[in-house]
């Protein structure tokens, strides 16, 4: 069956919210997995789902990803969040969402896509390199990878990535 | 003294995050103080300090203000996240980083201003009804305030507030 591809929804917050509590158990407790539902509030989908994608296989939500343009930088766009459900990893879902969001971040001029994971996260780091995407050099190196240590506090280490992209001139 | 306002920007972002664990915890403990910083992550500060700003008293972070105007919605600005140092409170610093805010939006060409608070949240619930916000109907009440739940997912319910604001033709 194929997967429709659309463009988000304030509507898909229950779902998006219901999924990471579900989908993140894998590599953390239901507690953490829970705190981690907190990094992707409403106001994400109320405000940014123009440039925020949600996927679906058979009615249930496959995929999700939450970005925005950057109202600072102009050149940048940056993706948020991103979750495929684990049953169907490594079927392509995550880099259909990134491509098509890499198309919208084009199509309004942007030429670069930044985002961030956690070092323990080696399969994000892996994943964002087939990408295309760049580490961004950090204040540390952990196992041969640049970490920004304190990045979104205190604990709270990160990767960072860039990647450039050809910005369109619009259709 | 008088007090600096200022736009935000991403080096605010760890006195940010330690004034959300320190100001906080007169309502909240350290553990759920610390939770609630994941509410700000960095990206704020990076994409959207243009809109945002800070206050600071004798070269101390008296206050702060995260707010972006919506992507999504070309008649509203969304504050997301304010703070005002709790020895500092009923002095007007938060009515000033509001009325700023204002300012700002009105500038961008947006009529309306949204924001959510905590039910349990009764001091802010005044303050935005001085500020002139009124108060979305929800789907319950609670002592007469109307509420929307599992608004931020479960158990996060919220008050949601909008106030009108008279659109500028720019300067």
């Amino acid at each position: 069956m194929p997967d429709e591809l659309r463009q988000a929804e304030e509507t898909d917050h229950p779902r998006i919210v219901a999924a990471i509590e579900s989908w993140w158990t894998d590599s953390r407790s239901p507690a953490a997995a829970r705190e981690l539902s907190l990094l992707a509030p409403r106001l994400f989908l109320q405000h940014f789902s123009g440039t925020s994608l949600v996927t679906e296989r058979g009615g249930e939500m496959a995929g999700f990803l939450i970005g925005f343009l950057s109202a600072d930088r102009p050149e940048d766009a940056y993706i948020h969040f991103v979750g495929v459900d684990p049953a169907l990893r490594r079927g392509g879902l995550a880099r259909r969402l990134y491509a098509e969001f890499f198309d919208t971040a084009s199509c309004a001029g942007r030429s670069r896509v930044r985002c961030i994971t956690s070092p323990a996260n080696t399969g994000s780091i892996a994943f964002h390199r087939r990408m295309g995407f760049e580490l961004v050099p950090g204040d540390t190196e952990i196992d041969g990878i640049p970490v920004h240590r304190d990045y979104d506090g205190r604990g709270h280490d990160r990767v960072c990535f860039v990647r450039e992209i050809s910005p369109s001139s619009g259709s």
